[in-house]
């Protein structure tokens, strides 16, 4: 793929990156003891999950349910052709990840200066500055990064963010070699045609760097988001068993969007997942008789056992 | 718009056609009180909605929800502008529903011979003949007709319809001079690829007459299907308060696509709708209320008044 291809065409295969146990389990009060998460980790693997975002290296007080990164990447099991990756927001967090030796970090700075501030303490270009020399950093420890823009597609704040601002930023994360760039919805406000314009834009400026989307499905545009991405020549989509995540502030709000369904997505567009849908609606199952709820993902064990529906 | 058009344009208006009384309250155990529906309808006005499948002609021992059809059309407020419609699916309930003097009605056939003989006691093709008579009659009577095929995009027992049967039918409807064509995905088994081809076939066949879907969100791709048929250039959208519907061999399984999100998906993809979102998830609101239970729509009401999320 040259660097100024217009535009890519659809993917006969993606990957999807499950996130949940990162992304859907801040979400959660009840503390998931590690022994599970490496059992969880085992039983995505079997359902066909070759990347997994474990956790993200955070103060242990803010997000306790991450406290036990360490550990934790530790105790994954090493499998062939699986690979963890975990989140990382500041430089505390790229040194602890790199003493615990993972291999594979997202470094992932916001768009927005209003959800900077509150989430990071400090404004969008101060952040993006420390991001990039962080990426300088894990490159140098020979970690394979992943670049990360949240809100970029709209902040509930601020509204819109500009489709420069963005894409100055993904030029920024790709000089510095990332090795994979991420576009996140963080507060689920895209749609898909903004979606697909964000991509004609930022897709020429990644050149043969794959690009993700992490998408939420907060407004219910999530797997719309997806095809749009997907159309557009996304190969990487971050996903979360049963659809976990959420919102703090909307009680009963959608997450991520979820594996199980994004699979069902893909194989009716005819792109491969090499996901068991099942299998994933197993996991999501048992997520929830722990958790005591159940997460919004539509393709359930006996829907897919028993399709017979709507006479 | 010529008759052999070969594709038409993306609306910049589509047509929200709430079904939930219809399709929603089918589905509910519950008695729905006729005063109830009534100001229901009103709600339902009030946030926007201009067409409203208020009921269907079918045995009252067969969906007790509708027993009330014939009172329901008699009390109804009559708004200038808005139009109700019922569901009739036999002889009998067109006779009832003529009788009622409903002005409009939907007449529909399933595309499925398992489904058929299952729903209507014959197979598919006795019932396209029989359905075929029905639209005489009713347009004969001066009944706006809307011709409606289910299982458009497949059934859970057959599995793929072949094109050929659902442009086949498309065909005999649009002979009788039906007002309007709409094809159902009974039981939500639709992707959107496929929606593009069926609509490529469809569409040129309709000429002027304008194209509704009839989608649900069984396996969360309702709202995908829902973009992919507005590119195709279809104007009109049935949807439920809440997403209301589902399936009764699973639990808690999704319904019709949500009035609110495919307002959302609309808005998103800067096509009116009319619709005053806010209001809609004041109903269903109402609705989660009288049921006792939660309806799977994204766009609550916490979530319009208080986007920020996420942080």
């Amino acid at each position: 793929m040259k660097k100024d291809s217009p535009k890519r065409s659809v993917a006969a295969r993606v990957t999807l990156v499950e996130v949940g146990l990162r992304d859907g389990f801040q979400m959660e009060k009840k503390p998931v003891p590690t022994a599970l998460k490496i059992e969880l980790v085992s039983a995505l693997v079997d359902a066909g999950l070759r990347r997994i975002q474990a956790a993200s290296f955070v103060h242990p007080q803010k997000v306790p349910q991450m406290a036990d990164a360490e550990e934790l990447f530790r105790r994954l099991p090493k499998i062939s052709g699986v690979r963890y990756s975990a989140l990382v927001l500041n430089p505390q967090g790229l040194a602890r990840a790199l003493a615990a030796g993972v291999k594979e970090l997202e470094i992932s700075v916001s768009a927005s200066d209003a959800h900077s501030r509150r989430n990071a303490g400090m404004g969008a270009e101060k952040a993006l500055g420390k991001g990039l020399a962080m990426i300088r950093e894990a490159k140098s420890a020979r970690v394979v990064v992943r670049g990360g823009i949240q809100c970029a597609f709209g902040c509930a704040s601020e509204g819109r963010i500009a489709q420069e601002r963005i894409l100055a930023m993904a030029e920024a994360f790709l000089a510095e070699g990332v090795d994979l760039l991420a576009l996140c919805d963080t507060a689920g406000m895209a749609g898909p045609v903004q979606v697909r314009r964000m991509l004609d834009r930022v897709m020429p400026a990644a050149g043969s760097i794959p690009l993700a989307v992490h998408l939420h499905d907060t407004r219910g545009l999530g797997l719309v988001n997806a095809a749009a991405a997907l159309d557009s020549g996304v190969t990487h989509f971050d996903t979360a068993a049963g659809g976990m995540g959420g919102c703090p502030f909307v009680a009963g709000a959608a997450g991520n969007i979820a594996t199980e369904d994004t699979a069902v997505l893909m194989a009716k567009m005819g792109v491969e997942t090499g996901i068991d849908i099942a299998k994933v609606a197993g996991v999501t199952e048992r997520l929830e008789a722990f958790f005591g709820k159940r997460f919004p993902a539509r393709n359930r064990k006996e829907l897919i056992c028993q399709p017979i529906c709507k006479p």
